[in-house]
Parts: C-alpha cells; structure tokens; sequence
C-alpha cells in the first residue's frame, strides 16, 4: 500500500503553557464524557494551535477515546473489558473487593494518559470521537484528571 | 533492582510547532507502515529536538508501535487481536456489521494518540520499531491521522 | 451526570526542553519501578511547569503507570496479561522463543508512551500511581527509555 506524504496544515511559534485540572463524580461502573467541558477548557486558554494532554490520576480508573454516537458501542465495550478482567478469577489480591482487581486491570488495557492535538482553538478529534473517564469500581469515587495545554 | 540515574541528552530552548495531517486508504483489516512518510515529514519541519504526537481520527481504526522486521509478528498480533475481541459475541451494537464492535473493541486495546521524542531531526524509535495504522474494519476506508510537532 | 468545569491551575510561558535516556537491566518478567529516578531527573532539569513524556524503544517491553501500593497488584497484572497473552497459543512467529510472541502482545495490550503534565518540578502522577518499565521476555535485558520534557 502506497502511503502518501503529511500535509502540512500549520506552523508557527510556541508562546504559552496551562495546566487545569477536573474532579468528576462517578457514581459506580461507566462511561462519562467529558468532550465539551475540555473544549471550553481549551478555547477559553487562547491556545489556537497546540497540544492537549490529559492524564487520570488513577489506577482504577481510565480514560478513553471512543465511540460518541450510539451508547450500545460503550454498553458492548464494557461488557468487553468485563471478560477480558473479570470479577471472578482467582485474585490474590482481594482486600479491596471483587471489584478491584478488575478495575486495575480494566485500567491497565485502556489508557491512562492520552495527547490530542490543536488547531483552531479545537481539539482535532474525529466526527465520532468522544473522550471519555471509565470508572471501573462499583463505588462512586472523585475522579482527579490533570490537563495540560502548550501552543500558541 | 537498582535503577541508575537518567542521561541527560539534550537541552534547547523551544521555538516552533508544526501540524500535519495523513490521509491513508486501506483496503480491509491489516498493518500500514506510516514511519518513513513520517520521518520524511519530521525532517522536513527542521524541528531537530522535540516531541512528535500522532493521533489517529477514528474509533475502528488505531495506532501501534511494534516488530518492523519479521511479518509474521504483525500476523500474531492480529490474531491475538481477533481472539481478545472475536466477531462472533453477543453485541448489543450489530447495526454495522459484523466486523465493527470488534473494531472498537481492538481500537480501545491498541492506541489511538502515541508522543515519540525526537533528537537530531529524527524520531528516538528503538531499531525494531516501526509506527503503523491499523484498520479493524472489513472494508477500505480513508483514514485520517494528525500529527503534531513542537520544538526547535 | 453533570461534569463540572475544569480549574486553572498554572499558566506560563515556554522556555525551555530536555531529553534524556535511561537504560534499565532487566532479570526476565517483572515490574521496574522507575518513578523516583524520573522525579530526581525532572527535578534536576529545572523545568516547573510542563510536560513529561516517556517512550520505551522495545517491542517486547512496555509502560505502565500502575498501583504502587500492594505488591500482589503488581502479580495480578502480570497474571491478567499472561492470560490475555498465552505462551501456548499457534503462534506463527515462533522462531525466537515461546516466550518472544507474547511479549510482543503484551506490550501491545500496555503503554509504549506515556505523558504526564508536571507542576511545581513534579509530575501529576497521583498517591497510587507508580510509573513501571515491564520486561515481558525470560532473558535479561538491557532497555533503553527516552524521556522528553518541555516547559519553563
């Protein structure tokens, strides 16, 4: 397969960093979107061109890119990470609950960190896309993410 | 096991950033090689130190480092992909066919925003690594992938 | 659920970046804990307000920032992946070991870069995130880990 070249859509200077941070209330197992309160966060930075990183500061909770049109993709993507971390395989560690361990490994195979470019004061993310926090204890838990802003 | 101390390499002050965007048709499930199309853009930007975020626009199509030298590793992969997440589940999402619960399945395992530093005008990728696309769907589509490069 | 808006913690200027390298000696699979050699490193560079990226060079050795409390989280994890990545599956790609093939799937299912926002010359990482290199092969290794920071 042919692959073409990268276009170029911008350059330009580098002027400015923020960092901002969002305690999410999670109330049990699921799916939040976060999409539209990042991009006020991004718009009211002034940042046009630039990079977003967002990190959750947690092992038992992640963050995700995926699907933001039909819910029964998350509602089939939980199932997913319910089989492959399962709440009943034989833990050994197990003070915490049945449910967290597989929140740890529920985590490890999704993202904890995660970088999306800028341009027009917008994160460049697809038609489709929608960032999400998973929580994946059966608790309601506050949820810490960190984000950081550089650009121009 | 005792760790050393991290080398520092390079220090340099921060001037540029450039962004870039790939558009790739594929031609059904498989491995497209993107680093020399890449390479080639990241000298060209004259960005000699810095960092390079890639960010792949889609929820049925993502981004893996991995074995550039034997096929047969790219062939192990997605079988192991096709068996973590098989076509044949009880989706509740199935409107697309049976090919797309998979491919977000395998998107949310695999990676869809990947940061690789630069020194000396190149990517700092091990020897064996090559950065691919990969498409999840049974069908060609265009993919759209962009690019982000800060630095000087 | 109502998400609420993201806090301006810091914002500043862009100054200044570095990169660095750490070679780990690995003795066969397991968890390095690298965190504190990070911090000393981020630190030592000056840099307060920023970004922190991490790319592992290997294909076979991957990320993970992961509980760093109990220890038998850390056995667990490494049990989960052993599952999702068996040593006795039909692997085409045989030809280096039994356990070669699986270490190139674990890494896939875990992180080969990683970006975590600092503040105050410290990284975001939270109370019970650690940051881990993971050896995936039998054999010891020598792996090789690039470190960029960006930031003033």
């Amino acid at each position: 397969m042919k692959v073409p070249a990268i276009e170029t859509l911008a350059e330009g200077s580098v002027t400015q960093q923020a960092t901002g941070r969002l305690l999410v209330e999670t109330t049990g197992p699921g799916f939040t979107d976060i999409t539209e309160t990042v991009a006020r966060w991004v718009l009211a930075s002034g940042i046009l061109q630039g990079l977003l990183t967002v990190h959750c500061r947690h092992t038992s909770a992640s963050l995700l890119i995926q699907e933001n049109a039909d819910p029964d993709v998350r509602l089939d993507l939980a199932t997913a990470l319910a089989r492959l971390a399962p709440r009943e395989a034989d833990y050994v560690h197990a003070t915490e609950g049945l449910d967290d361990m597989p929140a740890h490994i529920r985590t490890m195979l999704t993202a904890t960190t995660l970088s999306v470019p800028l341009l027009d004061g917008q994160m460049t993310l697809g038609r489709w896309q929608g960032l999400y926090l998973l929580e994946h204890r059966d608790a309601p838990h506050t949820r810490d993410i960190v984000f950081h802003l550089i650009g121009a």
